[in-house]
């Protein structure tokens, strides 16, 4: 059916109400795309419903008519996770936005899914608590979001990425049925197996999330260093010292100039990488942690450390880290943020190849990283209007994929597989794999018609519209420089 | 198919040597059970393999023959989830026990799927590393069954349970597929999904686990209580003040002396309860941290508070708990392992209901817990010779479980569902949860050969030798009972 048809409109908005659907052109134009803005379409219709009952009613009713549905958070998805097109619904959950209960002496916090990530931690700081993981995007994106890409963030070095904060799901199934899964039931693991499966398998409706004590104290230091390898010498010893440190971060040299411009932090500009390191827990033992990292770093070559004395310097350090991004909109028009893992003591290797690629596509790219899990995050400045230069960083980037996984890494740390990626698992999986991928989501998804063509290639239940064959000639050619390489 | 028949054995024989299979019932009669004794039955015959190559070949060869195969480790299992029948193949992992590599830098090592756990830790201690995952029979269950079961431990607390700590799976499928699985990997989490699968989806045959220092320091106590709402109110206390112990172990009186008979440990025997409590850490603040956990059980009435003083003390104190179980075979010739878990706060409530059943049934039931989870494992002590007796050592075990169920608590906190549990899913599960769980299996197990019978209630591809009439009728009977509770 099509979701255009004044009949399936009115069947919807008997569902949710006139103010519940979108469906002029004006308004479903900031649903085209989420924060991959490489591809672009319009949804067919846009549903946006208020409980768990409503997601229900929808899915149940697109199920009936054979109309594909997507799932949406905030859309700050960098794979295309929520791309949609004129034959679907695309289903978006940022007005389920309660925070639906909270115990503390459990240390249990449970919130609809279109929920604010930061909005979990404020609730609950005033009693010493918060939700560990925390992704750049943790003042716009949704728990929900976060689940579905199983997010990470800074701190994702010692608290672990969202599926390790997970307690409970509660799930809607493509044709409408509602479950309540708990990480402590037994049998298959389905919260382990729902996170992280970009909406693929059902919709998450409401989350149930562990809380962890606000730390009694943190250190933060900035280590100036004079060379990247100098950075990844550091922090190889760092870690071969048995310190964990809660965050380890590494921003280079065209992100420094562009902070700086931005915000005026006073950050060094002469140096070609910087490191953001940060140690928390128990008063006790935390300056001997801080100093063993300072001397450790000096011993290493650092240009110049500087710990944070206050919670305004503190915060002043990790603008530079959290607002990197960000800032780039000052030298380039639009960006492309790439993800990819290498193993840490590659860091090196990989940032050579990172800038040899961009030299021989013409493209400048900076660098962030969360550099303690060797999850690099690229950025490729570019203009979005010059139809060449997107060719460019298409390709461009398929070739940093290429060139982690050759690496011995992995194609994504945290932002997913989207459509941006999916091509690409031919580079990791056989076919074996990716066949028993399928059959996983056939088991929840049979018709393939919640969230289609997404985080797997292409099966036989894909959206017409998502087929690219431009893209698929794009991965030859990645592949043959791959093998060249 | 029968695996009895010749032309069977000489075809299995073909692929393993004579000297790989086991197929009188002499040889047999080791493998009628695994820990779970209740239920006791011969395997058609015994497959040995030494390597994946083989595990695969005999997949195929049963896949081919329509005959059911059960993979077993080293038969530690407490729910049951290697016990086969005349019909089946049990496929032995004991042999694989080679560590296959040891990677220091990257902290991983991988293993066969039959290395015993304990061994895993000793390839790395000289090093400074450790295999944090310690079930208590950790000198004898292989990583391959710890892998099946997401097995815990007393450092669970802290630490995590086996499926934090897998970074990668070989696994073979049903038909004979061997695939590579990796936690790094994008795409669904199936190396997470395999964990705790208990067998049902795949044979793991070699596993990649994390490494983790050797903590700087340890401080190890006794805390002798004088009831059970002493110690739990100890333990909420601890927790509450912002302490991770790296372990928090409560056993009853029974099994103090029991212990103390065996071992001579000077262990008080005039107490309801004690409690075992590690903090694990930098050397730094761990005592303060020793201290505050003193200071608080004094407060909430602790009889008397013993540290270890060295590393000998310490074993001392852990001897008491981890050869806990073991040392009951003074008090009954057999016993019945319970795992339940319920939410902490509830545990005197628990150890009030359990004390009913057992007077009820006129059972004696000891008491070990990870109280810090809020596990527990009631031990029903019973003659298994005295067929009248196991009936209501099996019905007593269903009541236990319903009253963890009743109290908000889970089935298993990680011995599994095999097949003692399996009739016990629907007090947790609805008939939709259920369906979700049978389909995955599908995904992976389309026949139902590998391990059938086992982590799901009955379905359609079970092994008719597994159907058990009589479990089903106690089942009613002890939800006649938790109703009536």
């Amino acid at each position: 059916m099509n979701p255009l048809s004044p009949a399936f409109i009115g069947e919807l908005s008997a569902l949710l109400g006139a103010d519940g659907v979108r469906h002029s052109p004006a308004q479903k134009a900031v649903y085209a795309s989420d924060a991959y803005t490489l591809e672009k379409s319009l949804p067919g219709v846009v549903a946006l419903p208020r409980t768990t009952a409503e997601v229900s009613a929808i899915l149940r009713l697109c199920h009936a008519r054979g109309v594909p549905t997507v799932p949406r958070g905030a859309g700050t998805g960098l794979a295309g996770g929520s791309t949609t097109g004129s034959d679907a619904v695309l289903l978006c959950l940022s007005r389920m936005s309660e925070i639906v209960s909270i115990d503390l002496p459990n240390r249990r916090l449970r919130a609809q899914a279109g929920a604010i990530n930061i909005a979990l931690t404020k609730a609950v700081a005033a009693d010493g608590y918060q939700f560990a993981p925390d992704p750049s995007s943790q003042g716009a994106s949704t728990i929900g979001g976060n689940v579905a890409n199983n997010a990470g963030g800074p701190h994702t070095l010692k608290y672990g990425v969202t599926v390790n904060h997970v307690l409970g799901l509660q799930i809607v199934l493509p044709d409408g049925e509602i479950l309540e899964l708990s990480a402590d039931d037994c049998g298959y693991d389905l919260v382990g197996l729902v996170t992280g499966s970009e909406g693929t398998l059902a919709v998450v409706t409401e989350v149930t999330v562990k809380l962890v004590k606000t730390p009694e104290a943190v250190r933060t230091m900035l280590v100036v260093c004079r060379t990247v390898d100098d950075a990844t010498t550091m922090i190889s010893a760092i870690i071969a010292s048995g310190i964990l440190p809660a965050a380890l971060e590494m921003i280079d040299r065209t992100i420094l100039l562009a902070v700086e411009e931005a915000y005026k932090l006073g950050l060094p500009t002469d140096a070609e990488a910087v490191l953001l390191i940060e140690v928390d827990g128990a008063e006790a033992g935390l300056n001997r942690q801080a100093e063993r990292i300072t001397a450790l770093c000096r011993e290493h070559g650092a240009v110049r450390v500087e710990a944070a004395t206050n919670a305004l310097d503190r915060a002043r350090l990790w603008t530079a880290r959290k607002k990197s991004v960000g800032t780039l909109g000052r030298l380039a028009p639009s960006h492309a943020t790439q993800d990819g893992v290498v193993p840490r003591t590659k860091l090196p290797q990989i940032l050579r190849e990172i800038a040899a690629i961009g030299a021989r596509h013409k493209l400048r790219i900076a660098n962030v990283f969360h550099a303690g899990d060797g999850n690099l995050h690229p950025v490729v400045l570019f203009d979005e209007r010059d139809p060449e230069e997107v060719k460019r960083v298409l390709i461009a980037g398929g070739e940093i994929l290429a060139a982690c996984v050759n690496a011995g890494g992995a194609l994504t740390g945290e932002h997913g597989i989207g459509i941006e990626k999916r091509d690409f698992l031919h580079l990791v999986f056989s076919p074996e794999d990716l066949d028993i991928m399928a059959k996983v989501r056939g088991a929840f998804n049979p018709d393939g018609l919640l969230n289609p063509g997404k985080l797997l290639p292409f099966g036989g239940n894909c959206c017409p519209h998502l087929r690219r064959p431009e893209a698929e000639a794009l991965l030859n050619l990645t592949k043959t420089r791959a093998a060249a390489v």
